[in-house]
Order: structure tokens, then C-alpha cells, then sequence
């Protein structure tokens, strides 16, 4: 059997959640654990009442909503994505997702639909990262990779911290934030946030896993001398490696793989001044790669262009590692169940690694997890611009709910 | 004739002079008009005093001390430079030039010399543009570049005027700040700031001119992305693209003449986070050479390699033009002066343009002009490392001296 999720009450759906934090020019303001952030999280708790579920809060903010099953010897099944925002975010990213799981519970009750499995939705505390870090700290807490009392402390610039911060929105619960039981499997959908389906022509993708990534930052050091009085070769200009060494990183991508990416995003230079030659210019680095293997073989190559960058220019290098996320691989069943759906369903997918991390990658540890993409038009996100038309939004979400009623495995439906 | 200045008198004298804003680190604080810039020019003052020179202070602050000569139809001698410094600057920038000149009045005087033209030694008013803009605003209001009334108003980051601050250390003098009269020639002793001297063991230099001078910035505008989600083919990578740039800037340089240098001293990404691909860099770019038609042919180079570093990415690009100073030739006798006195001295001399940019440069536009320029160990300078010995004090304050010595014409030596 297959179900078709409202088009009309999504859309509204998504409006009334986007309606919350609002920016003047179309996108969100909806910082983790802002006032906008507990508006939103009393709409998503409505939405939820409203649908029946039993509600939960748990210790570190988590919002859970269950549907019970019919058999209660198997294990649930968790739907989820967050409703927090970056600071000038669209109103796709993560809750597209929080969205296309209420409409997926509000069209199992509009059929009568009961499940085998127990259906949980999550909404995750702090997915962004942007005022607290680290990123996905809700379900790195909830699976255990972070420490419940440590991430309480963290705090935003202005020093309030995030257990202050749960009070003051009224979500510090008191469910235990980590699992009660062992759960059946966990899908989210998601905005792609990259070109990929968009240039492809694709109107929703399977995503297989999530991209393993390595980042770290080089420090080059010259000499800051007068720019006018030093002659081309007595200098020792940390920015001319810099430029060297940034060339060499675009480059570098390529001679690894063809999903490799590599980036500086980040450069400071010292004194930064038009008058004086730069003495010192840090810069970062990251590359991602859905195969380990292949980042780790990035290390010497990396090292090897810092060096020779430095040296043609005479100055010293120095560089540190910052961090190494290792990569995720959905489970297949899993990612053959979107496949199948998507195809039954007469869309056009495509299978694709996330260049991003998402809380399915946190799940991926305690259960089999999977992922819906959604179009992102010419791939913009983490910006106001950030767009996915209704029809593509349909799409995904349509998609996701009859995988998520595959998963839930469903036992009667009273109308058909 | 020619005479010998007093060698640890002047280590003396420097010295002194160096206490007043010295730092813990062994160079000096004393910016324009600070309280310690007061405080040197006290001790300035008494020194001109004391070696028995008519005072007067100009409306902008600009101390002359006069010596007059016999011959009361000719020009006088202008012998000058500048007491104030960077943040942290060392202590032979400016104020070896000073000591320098006051040497030689003592000299003068200890030999019962005296001159056919009158002689007046000048401490300019912030020779540095570190706390007011621009630099060399003293000479520069002087020979009627800068208007005094707007030079007054400038304000430093507290928003502290020019005037405010002359008259706060109680240097806002009566004297017209404007040549009351024409002037023979003006010369000036100053440390190199750049390597060429100690690189090439030479003992004093002759400079001939200053470089012209062409600063600009381009702004490079791509996509801030998600460096994860972004293969690179669909990337606009903004900093790639000023990378390129940066490294064009450099090979330039070399393709214009052996003497152009070509510098990129300030960068700025947007958004610069390590996890995004940076959308717009903004990049400052310098070139000098002593030939202003090589600086002209820099203009389409540089626009060019701007065009191919933004095609390359496909980012977009501008450009705008930031300064131009005509390089400045200083009078052909003048340098043949310095370089025979060299000479005769058995001081290892070489010609040389200077990088850098002093107040002969405006005083040239008003008579003729020259400079010595003493060793600068390393080239280190607008630094607490900057160092100059004591014989290569000595070896440039000499020649000075003696310069000085034939422009103002030596009546009679009662000693000698």
C-alpha cells in the first residue's frame, strides 16, 4: 500500500513554522535556543498534541512525539530534523523535515492507518551550531557521543549557557536524553544544500551516506617589512605562500578523488596592512571525501604543498589539526527502500553521498538510519535564498512518508 | 674643508632622545602629538637653544631652529626630519636625521664656523601617519600641499584633533606654517628602512629620488557555499580567485623592471568561516618603482591578471583606485654632493632610490633636495628590531655633516 501526504497542508504547514523568526527578506532567524527557537518548539508541541502523539521533553531539550503501534514487542521507528535556523537561514533547512513527519503522522490518522511499529518524531535540540557549539549537540547527547553536564556549560558570546537557556524557553525536561529502548531505524529528510539534484534535473535523492571530513589550518611566517623599501627578492611574504597554498588545495582536491572537495574558508593576515609586507597568515583547510581511506591519503599531500608553498617564498610553516570526522554509510536496506519508493512513485532520483553532516549521521551509530534529500535550487543554503519549490518539497516529502509507512510496516487501513 | 662631528656626542644625543617614549622592549612609542612627542620636542627645543639657534614654532606645529650666515642675500640651508614614531617603533627612524642635524650645528659652533647662507634645522610634524592621516602632514602643509585649516581638523581614533593636540602638548606655534622665504636647499638624513645597504656592505647611502607609488584594490565576488555540499565544479570560490591574483601580483612586478616591487598587504574574505566557501575577497594591491612610466604600463597587467583570476573561478570582479604618487627625482648636484663627500670620507657608498616616501619628497617640489641614508641592519624598521650601529650612525651623520657643510659655504675656521 502506498499513502499520498496533503500537498496543500504542507505547504501551510511549512508557513506557519516559517512564519516564526521571520527576516524581513524571506528567511529565518531562529538561533538554538532563542525566543523565536521556543515559539517554534510550542508550535511543533501543538502540532503534536493535535495529532494525538504523547509528548515528551527530554533533559537536553529534545521534543519527542509517539504514535504507538500495534505490536508491542518491536521497536520504534524515529522520524527527525530540527527547528533551530542559522542566523540569516532559510526556511527549508531542517524544517522541511519537522514538517514532512507531521504530515506523515496527520495522513496516517486522516486514513486510520495503524502501524506494527511505534512511530517517534524528533525534533533535535541545537542541529545548527551556530550559537552553541558544537553542531548536532542535541543527538550527539541523545546517542551518547556527548556528555550531558558538559554540554549544559557550553556558552553563546554573550555567556548564557545552554542549560540557562532550555530553562528560560521552558524546554529542560525531565525524560532521560538517551534512548529508552533500542530503536528500529531512524529517517530524516533534508534539503540537499548543494547543486547536485538541481543540476541534474533530479526531483529527489537517496542519499547513501555522509561525506568523512578532515580540517586543519596552516600558519605561514615571513617577515613584515616595508612594503616599498624591500626589494622582491629580500622578501619573506607569509601571504604569497598563502596564495600559493590555497591554489594548491583546489588543486589538490582533484588528484584524490572525483567526490573530493577541498577548501579554505577561513584567512587572517598580520599586520594586514596595504603598506606592509604580510609577516604572518594563517589559513584553513578542510576536505571531505565519502571514502576515509581517501582522506587519509590527503594528510601527506596537504603537508607536502604547505612546505614547498613556504619554501619557494622562504618563510616557516606551521599547522595543526583541528578535527576528523570519519564517514557514515546509511544502511543499504534502508537507502534501497528510498530507491524503490521514489521509483514506484514515478520520481526522478539519484543516489548521493551528503556533503554536509546531519543528525542521521549520529543515528547511524545506535541504529539503521537513512535520508531524504529534497531539491535545493542552485544549491544555496545557510542563506536567506535558500529555496525548494512546493512541488519539490511534495515530492520529498512524499517520498519519506512511504518509506517511513514501509518501516512502520502498516497493519490496516479502514478506507482502502 | 671638510669637519668631524662628534661621534659620542651623538650616541649621546641619540641616546637621550631615545628615552623620551622608549618601550621595555627597546624601541619607541612617541606618536605625533602624544605627551611623549611633546616631551621630545622640549628636549628639542633646548637643544636648539643651547647650541645658541633662533626658535620658532609654526601654526602647525613644525619647530625650526635658525643659525644665521654672513652673506645676508642668499638662501638658507634646510637641515631636517622628524622626532615622532609608529606604536612601536625603533629608535633611529626620524630622529637619527634630527640628531644628525643638531650634530652638526654643534659642530659648527665647537669649530667657531661659520656660513656664507643662513642654516635651519626642523623637526616636521607627524612624519608617521600612524595616529593622524596623512603621512608626512607637517612638510606637507608646509609647501602648501595639504590645506592647513583641514589638516587641523583631522582627528585620531579617540576623535582628538590635530589642533586640539597641538596646543594640548603646547606646540600650536604663532610662525606662518608656510617658507617664508625661498630656500637654497633642503637635506635630510634618514635610516634606509630597506636592506640594500647591509645586504651589499655598503657604509652610507646616496639616494637619488623616491619611487612613485600606485595602490589599488580588487574585489572579488563568487558564492558563499557550503564547502560540503559544493562539488567543485559548481564552486565560485572567491578566495581561489584572489589567490591567483596574489600570486599574478608577484610575477608582475618582476615583468616591469628590475626595481618595481609589487605587494599585496591586505586581505579580507567574507563570510571567512572554515565551513564555507568564501563568496567575496576584497584584496589591496601596491606597486613602486622610481620610473612612472613603468607604473603606468602596471595599470593594464594588473587588470588583466584580475579579469583571467576571476574567469578562472568564474567569480565576478572590481576594481578601484586607491592612490598615485609621482616618483620624485632629487637635484642632480645634490646627489653628485653626497656621493663626492662619501667618497673623500673612504665611506663604501652606493646610490639607491628610496622605497619609502620622507618629507624631501614634498620639499623637492620647493627646492632642491637630497638625502643620506644610513644602514638599516636586516632592512627592519616600523619595528622594535629595527637597528642601525653606532658606526653606520656615525658613517651617514658624517656625510650629512659635510654636505650640509658645502651647501651652506664656509666663511672662515678660526681654528684650523
Amino acid at each position: 500500500m502506498d499513502i499520498a501526504v496533503d500537498k496543500a497542508r504542507l505547504v501551510r504547514l511549512m508557513k506557519e513554522q516559517a512564519s516564526i523568526g521571520a527576516t524581513e527578506d524571506g528567511g529565518l532567524d531562529r538561533l538554538a535556543l532563542s525566543a523565536a527557537d521556543g515559539f517554534a518548539r510550542d508550535w511543533f508541541v501543538d502540532q503534536l498534541h493535535a495529532a494525538g502523539l504523547s509528548v515528551r521533553i527530554d533533559k537536553f531539550g529534545n521534543i519527542f512525539g509517539r504514535r504507538e503501534g500495534v505490536d508491542k514487542n518491536v521497536q520504534p521507528i524515529l522520524l527527525g530534523s530540527h527547528l533551530d535556523s542559522q542566523p540569516k537561514g532559510g526556511i527549508y533547512d531542517g524544517a522541511l523535515g519537522i514538517v514532512a513527519a507531521l504530515e506523515f503522522i496527520k495522513t496516517l490518522n486522516d486514513n486510520n492507518i495503524t502501524t506494527e511499529h511505534p512511530i517517534e518524531v524528533v525534533n533535535w535540540t541545537n542541529e545548527e551550531g551556530s550559537r552553541f557549539q558544537p553542531t548536532m549537540q542535541g543527538s550527539g547527547v541523545w546517542i551518547g557521543k556527548y556528555d550531558l553536564q558538559k554540554e549544559y556549560e557550553k556558552t553563546d558570546q554573550e555567556g548564557a549557557s545552554v542549560e540557562q537557556e532550555l530553562e528560560q524557553i521552558g524546554y529542560l525536561g525531565n525524560s532521560p536524553a538517551e534512548p529508552q529502548e533500542p530503536y528500529e531505524a531512524y529517517l530524516e529528510l533534508h534539503i540537499e544544500q548543494g547543486p547536485t539534484l538541481d543540476a541534474g534535473d533530479y526531483s529527489v535523492g537517496v542519499v547513501t551516506g555522509v561525506v568523512g571530513l578532515w580540517w586543519g589550518a596552516v600558519t605561514f611566517s615571513g617577515e613584515p617589512n616595508h612594503s616599498g623599501s624591500t626589494p622582491m627578492e629580500f622578501r619573506q611574504d607569509a601571504l604569497v605562500s598563502a596564495a600559493d597554498f590555497i591554489i594548491r588545495v583546489r588543486r589538490i582536491a582533484s588528484t584524490l578523488g572525483p567526490d573530493t572537495v577541498g577548501t579554505v574558508g577561513y584567512i587572517k593576515a598580520d599586520p594586514n596592512s596595504i603598506n606592509i609586507i604580510p609577516g604572518e597568515v594563517t589559513v584553513t583547510f578542510g576536505f571531505r571525501d565519502p571514502s576515509d581511506n581517501v582522506l587519509d591519503r590527503a594528510k601527506a599531500k596537504v603537508l607536502c604543498a604547505a612546505k614547498q608553498s613556504a619554501a619557494l617564498e622562504g618563510v616557516n610553516w606551521d599547522w595543526e589539526h583541528r578535527s576528523r570526522d570519519q564517514s557514515v554509510q546509511f544502511a543499504p536496506h534502508l537507502i534501497d527502500m528510498v530507491e524503490d519508493v521514489a521509483t514506484s512513485k514515478g520520481y526522478r532520483s539519484t543516489r548521493l553521498f551528503s556533503g554536509g553532516v546531519h543528525d542521521a549521521a549520529h543515528l547511524a551509530s545506535i541504529c539503521d538510519s537513512g535520508m531524504v534529500f529534497a531539491v535545493s535550487e542552485d544549491g544555496k543554503s545557510h542563506s536567506e535564498d535558500e529555496y525548494t519549490s512546493w512541488d519539490d518539497c511534495y515530492t520529498a516529502a512524499d517520498t519519506f512518508a512511504n518509506t517511513a509507512l514501509k518501516l512502520a510496516t502498516p497493519i490496516n487501513n479502514d478506507h482502502n
